[in-house]
């Protein structure tokens, strides 16, 4: 399988990481040869059909700051679409920067795999909370695969847990807490009876938080991963527009204070059934949903299975560069499984 | 894909009702057609190659206390061996009930299914407590698939988790609680200040624990699955006397009042790394995995996803036959699989 990985940060560091150091499993375990044939920076490109050497692609980033600076393979200039056109591959990982407001470079990047005939997996969730329905068709049409599970949960399997583990089940109801950074500063608010505004500082003093907090704070980042699950899980063709979004910064201790001595606390939860919405929501500490710090939580609300909760941590470059393997892993899966229907 | 099912309790009962109900969706969204063309109880079969009347046989069933009344298609006496011998099919569905000293029923009723050529889901763990790593290499010569995902976690899906949601990762440790009665008779002892003995009679009242509860307080039940994970999630050929089993009857409410005074309680926790073993273990109130009533809860610690925790409820006769409809369907995703590698 030939990949092309465009964006080379710590999520497209982290899967040529995995890819040395689990190569030799994954061909022996599950039959895929992965070979990244070119890597595509803000800068340039490195290029090689016969499979680039991700170490040394490593060391000349560290050195010269792009993988274009890369000795014969390097392409100085060369851009995401017109490696996408002139290299053979069967996978193109989109791993750039989201962007809600456009989409952008993400959107064009999966469009432009498409029309070459690439599959695409993604970590970007601005692409998908902006034009998922439309994406999802668009892959079906060229006839390839859209994958996305980094996108929820980091290397937490939120979505395919849903998907894969709950098949032949019908899906009720999604509840989650759906950010980790966030979710820091309403267990600060909680534990320490600090303000927002001190925990939202604490946060960014530990790098949990931007310096622009609003993606976060204001839900725009749970509301993303709320469209995903929509329609990956429950076949809902939203976008980011259709989700009612409430943030968190008018909590003030005092209301935090109240709930928990009803033998509860506040967490913003997105959820998914009729309505797909993000809003702070006061829920029982036994909930299994409840959890603290910068943790992340799903609970699944199924036909047959009844409920249940997945929990882990929802970011981390290496977390989620599992995530794309995974993904990777579950299209060669479907390519097979696509010959015969039993 | 035809299937016999030995076995019709709660959860074979279970898998008839959601066959019924769903069937058209299997059909339509998996390519799966399951028609069950035997269902053996401990009296007889009920027999139709063209696929049994499933709404009929519960009946006659319920009305005359076994599938083998069933006009025409029954067969009173007919015994697991002679239908599997008899009957062509696909797959056997094993719902007998579990003895972790024999293995039996079960433990047969699959090698027979083996020796015949069929493919097996089971919900017992005993033959896969006694046996799992010979009944594995059984399969394999056969070239059939075994599988069980009913007997961790009931419908929560334990076991696909592991193996499906976290492929090309590493398994590295395996901690859980893995018995919704212990934990229903720890939680009161720790909220209620009760003793183990009243505790117990409350889940006894409650249908949580049996007029005879060694299988969950003595450790039994969790230490099977911990075989089944230690040998299911990361390849390791146990059985249940490799396990150290410590169960819960020697905990007091002073123990259980100990440990809160240090934010911790007390569970019993089986676990697999380079040992396996179950006991009571004190753990953080802040650990996703302290749940409490009845709950079971499992943290995989895999190289690079990290630490992900599953809570659900670890019975249910719906909920575990949800787990085999899954398990059809896994078998029926590998059977297409296997004609292609990528």
């Amino acid at each position: 399988m030939r990949i092309i990985l465009i964006g080379y940060g710590i999520v497209g560091q982290g899967l040529t990481q995995i890819l040395m150091r689990r190569r030799h499993e994954v061909i022996r375990d599950f039959g895929l040869n992965p070979k990244i044939v070119a890597i595509v920076d803000r800068r340039g490109a490195a290029v090689n059909a016969k499979g680039l050497d991700l170490e040394k692609v490593f060391l000349v980033r560290k050195a010269k700051g792009t993988v274009a600076a890369y000795p014969e393979c390097g392409r100085l200039g060369a851009s995401p679409t017109s490696v996408m056109e002139l290299v053979e591959a069967e996978v193109m990982v989109e791993a750039t920067s989201t962007n809600v407001k456009t989409g952008e470079p993400g959107l064009s990047n999966i469009k432009t795999a498409f029309k070459t005939g690439k599959h695409v997996v993604t970590t970007n969730k601005g692409p998908l909370a902006l034009a998922l329905p439309a994406l999802t068709e668009l892959a079906n049409y060229n006839k390839v695969y859209l994958r996305f599970s980094g996108t929820v949960g980091g290397g937490t399997p939120v979505l395919e847990l849903a998907k894969k583990c709950l098949e032949g089940d019908k899906m009720l109801r999604i509840r989650g807490i759906l950010n980790g950074t966030t979710n820091y500063i309403l267990t600060q608010m909680a534990e320490e009876r600090v303000t927002f505004e001190q925990a939202l500082e604490s946060a960014q003093k530990l790098g949990y938080a931007e310096t622009d907090p609003s993606m976060d704070v204001d839900g725009i980042d749970p509301a993303c991963k709320v469209v995903i699950m929509a329609n990956w899980i429950m076949n809902k063709k939203l976008t980011l527009k259709d989700v009612s979004i409430q943030g968190i910064r008018g909590l003030t201790p005092g209301m935090l204070e109240e709930a928990a001595k009803r033998g509860n606390t506040i967490k913003l939860i997105g959820s998914v059934d009729d309505k797909a919405a993000v809003k702070p929501t006061e829920i029982s500490k036994h909930d299994p949903l409840c959890v603290s710090g910068v943790l992340n939580a799903v609970t699944f609300e199924s036909e047959f299975a009844g409920a249940e909760t997945i929990i882990g941590r929802g970011a981390g470059g290496m977390e989620t560069a599992s995530a794309v393997l995974r993904d990777l892993l579950d299209i060669k899966h479907n390519l097979s499984d696509k010959l015969l229907n039993l």
